[in-house]
């Protein structure tokens, strides 16, 4: 055969020719990483981008090879440099987790088999299976209600609100998957409080709905949906000849961790006859926790959940969970099986656990290799004593802002996440909102920390997220303590 | 601090106790995971999972820790043994990426650092940028056209006709976002082939068109749409009072591998004032090869593009793209910045690189690093020469089909996708695709390959994609061989 004797010498692959040296400067990274995550602690929590490093990313697309090493180097020096900070444990900006040495190993073993988990018989589909029945279990939702891992809380809020849009269609006799939005005779309404997480509002503008279609309800001093407000709007457009459909409630908020009243909601949801989906993107998976599962009572009567894992579950990203009571109605709203997708008695392309079918991806990465190991080798019960932990840790702080007289705690904190702000008498309202963007933006600069900003109740906040394992009170008193001199620096001169 | 101490003692952390320990089982794992990629050729290409194994996925949900190495020893037996296959040199069963070492050692860094991509002002978004900017490159698009990279062609389809409803929304004076589609006056339809992968009538699906928004055009005998039945549909069409909004081009058909007359699709959605989508999940990428580049003619011309990196570009699993050549139309039918998304002027949450505005996700993991490690230390011209080696391994496939007289050729192969069917003139057409899916079903068991099915004009055909780089003209002699002998042992008895 002298053309496969050819066409192995100048064969062109991905292969290493030499795995000898690709297996030593893998063993090179390994403990690079090891070493960079164990030592996370030392660097700024954030440091800006030298101009002359963002040039660096405005090259041409190399056509030539550059090599392993000297790519590798790059990345350290340009890349690993300049992190978000997501991993550090004075990152408070957003409800990001870190992630974890364990996680990346199991990135690593699911990236080797690099498995398509869209379907098909092979034992990744059996993982995520396992995995989705375990939230069904820590979650008390029946066993033959149905799952998909997704990129996160988006994705999820989105599959779920088109199931409940599939059986709102349903109920109207509309085909919505033939005929489209256009075929429903009345206009449809969905509820949730003003604090509700903005997935929800684009899930409604992506399925066609528009946001019209999203009626926010005030919430109360905690910032939780106001039922009496709820049940009033229902039937205001129930009299204007609108079709309410779905209630949403939340367990976390983004701005301030409230949890609705869901118990309540699910019980508005089976008198009005309403879909009642619980964004849990933040909260849900506390229900690992004893302590703090009797909060998201009545979360089990949801007809939908949507939360993520990269969150509090504190998983590399991306990963997150919906799940549907209704298993046949989640199949239906999304099931499409192409000659090329058939599914086959025996072989590769049988089995019942095709995820392309629950999901609106096809191709769809082993998301679940990562929950299924950490979730064995460290145990479910710890997960739910990290949640508490950083619950503590954010009662601590709002124990602190308390007694300082130049900070002011905007809202409850229930769950790990803080808003306050710095005050000074002399200031306006606006110049005060002004300050407290300044000191944020300051001392994420300076590299100590990073809090956030959000806004409560018009007023500017400064929003820590205690959401890392890593985290301590030391480091939130260096937060504290970086907020006062900031202010107090600030509004010297 | 009384506090911290006792904290610091019991503080619950996913990092290890002893990073010794966790160095050593990395370092094995690494270890073990280049000698399973670097050994992959012998081992069965698919082997089913025994009914033992597959019930060790239904125990419930680990409360107690199970320690690392347990846990990776029964990955090894329970998942790492019973793979799809994908990475196989003989897994032929779907355009699925076998994606490579470097891929792993990549993903292991960018899930090390584990930042979110969504937005704020870090490195990752830098290099996201810098990979979506030699994407345009490649495929002669303009500098300052937007794009973003997604979980696959799936989610870029659907982000592309959700900006191409903004589009055709904005021209009949409807607001899309705030109304939904029960505001358009008309139905609106979109034109591609019937060989258009489902992706895009799911995306139809879920913008609240409805699948009839889809007119689906006859092909060619070389499975490529037909313009002149375009052209009457749309004028049909517009007759009917029904409003002509897209036309979508596919380079790179997932039956056949047909690309269709894209500069042709360019014309008439310039004269007929529509917009241009091309679906190049699969072959969009093949613009990185000079010699196969001008197949492609008039891609550079669509408003969007649609494309897969985990597929032709090897890839790990899971990275897409969609390119939109008006920038500000692709952010205004996304962008949704709420309180907590406020962007800063400096610090963490400055810059202008919010990928959260030109996407329906808003936590993104790290997709783009890969990539640019990747087209770095190989450089995009071997890309394009791995990409013609699958084509001049299709052509040698289908040559040896056209030679045997057991076997029929069912469709030209213009990529490096082989349609085919093994053929016995004394059975019937319902006898003979019976027989063919069997053949490929006991050729998959069998652990030598796995071919896939599809349909061709009613016959049940064996789908060979070449996907890989590591394959080669022996493991498609191995295919043909076990498909003669296989339909010559099951039509003897």
């Amino acid at each position: 055969m002298r053309t496969e004797e050819h066409f192995l010498k100048t064969q062109e692959s991905l292969d290493p020719a030499d795995w000898a040296e690709t297996r030593k400067l893998a063993h090179q990274m390994m403990d690079d990483m090891l070493d960079y995550m164990a030592s996370i602690r030392e660097r700024p929590a954030w440091s800006p981008i030298p101009e002359d490093i963002r040039e660096t990313f405005s090259t041409p697309l190399p056509h030539q090879p550059e090599g392993a090493e000297p790519v590798y180097e790059e990345f350290k020096q340009t890349i690993l440099a300049y992190p978000l900070g997501d991993i550090h444990p004075r990152f408070f900006s957003w409800v990001n987790g870190p992630g974890s040495a364990a996680g990346m190993l199991a990135s690593m073993l699911a990236n080797t088999m690099n498995p398509n988990s869209g379907g098909a018989n092979h034992a990744a589909n059996l993982v995520e299976q396992q995995v989705i029945n375990w939230c069904k279990e820590f979650l008390d939702f029946p066993e033959n209600a149905s799952g998909v891992l997704t990129s996160g809380g988006s994705m999820a809020n989105l599959i779920a609100l088109a199931v409940a849009r599939h059986w709102a269609a349903k109920r109207a006799g509309v085909n919505v998957r033939k005929e489209g939005m256009q075929s429903f005779a009345q206009r449809l309404r969905l509820y949730c409080s003003s604090e509700t997480h903005s997935s929800v509002q684009r899930a409604l503008e992506t399925l066609g709905m528009g946001s019209d279609s999203l009626c926010a309800i005030p919430v109360n001093a905690n910032f939780q949906l106001d039922p009496e407000a709820l049940v009033a709007a229902i039937k205001a457009d129930r009299e204007a000849g609108i079709l309410p459909f779905c209630i949403v409630g939340t367990s976390g908020t983004t701005n301030t961790g409230s949890i609705d009243p869901l118990d309540t909601l699910a019980d508005i949801c089976a008198r009005e006859q309403l879909w009642f989906h619980v964004d849990g993107a933040i909260g849900a998976v506390a229900a690992l926790a004893p302590e703090i599962k009797p909060k998201l009572k009545g979360i089990e009567r949801a007809d939908s959940i949507a939360f993520d894992m990269h969150k509090w579950l504190f998983m590399n990203y991306a990963v997150g969970c919906v799940l549907v009571r209704n298993a046949d109605l989640h199949r239906e709203t999304f099931s499409l099986t192409p000659a090329y997708l058939k599914h086959a008695p025996r072989g590769a392309a049988s089995g019942d656990l095709w995820f392309s079918e629950m999901s609106i991806e096809l191709t769809r990465e082993f998301r679940a290799l990562k929950i299924w190991m950490l979730l064995k080798e460290f145990g479910s019960a710890k997960f739910g004593r990290m949640m508490l932990q950083t619950m503590t840790l954010a009662a601590y702080l709002a124990e602190q802002i308390d007694r300082a007289p130049q900070l002011e705690r905007l809202a409850p904190a229930p769950l790990h996440i803080v808003v306050f702000r710095y005050v000074d008498p002399a200031l306006s309202a606006e110049a005060l909102n002004k300050l407290n963007a300044e000191i944020v933006m300051e001392i994420q600069e300076s590299g100590i920390a990073v809090p956030g900003t959000t806004t409560i109740h018009g007023k500017t906040a400064i929003r820590a997220c205690i959401n890392n394992y890593r985290t301590r009170h030391e480091d939130l008193d260096m937060l504290l303590q970086a907020v006062v001199s900031t202010g107090q620096a600030l509004t010297q001169h």
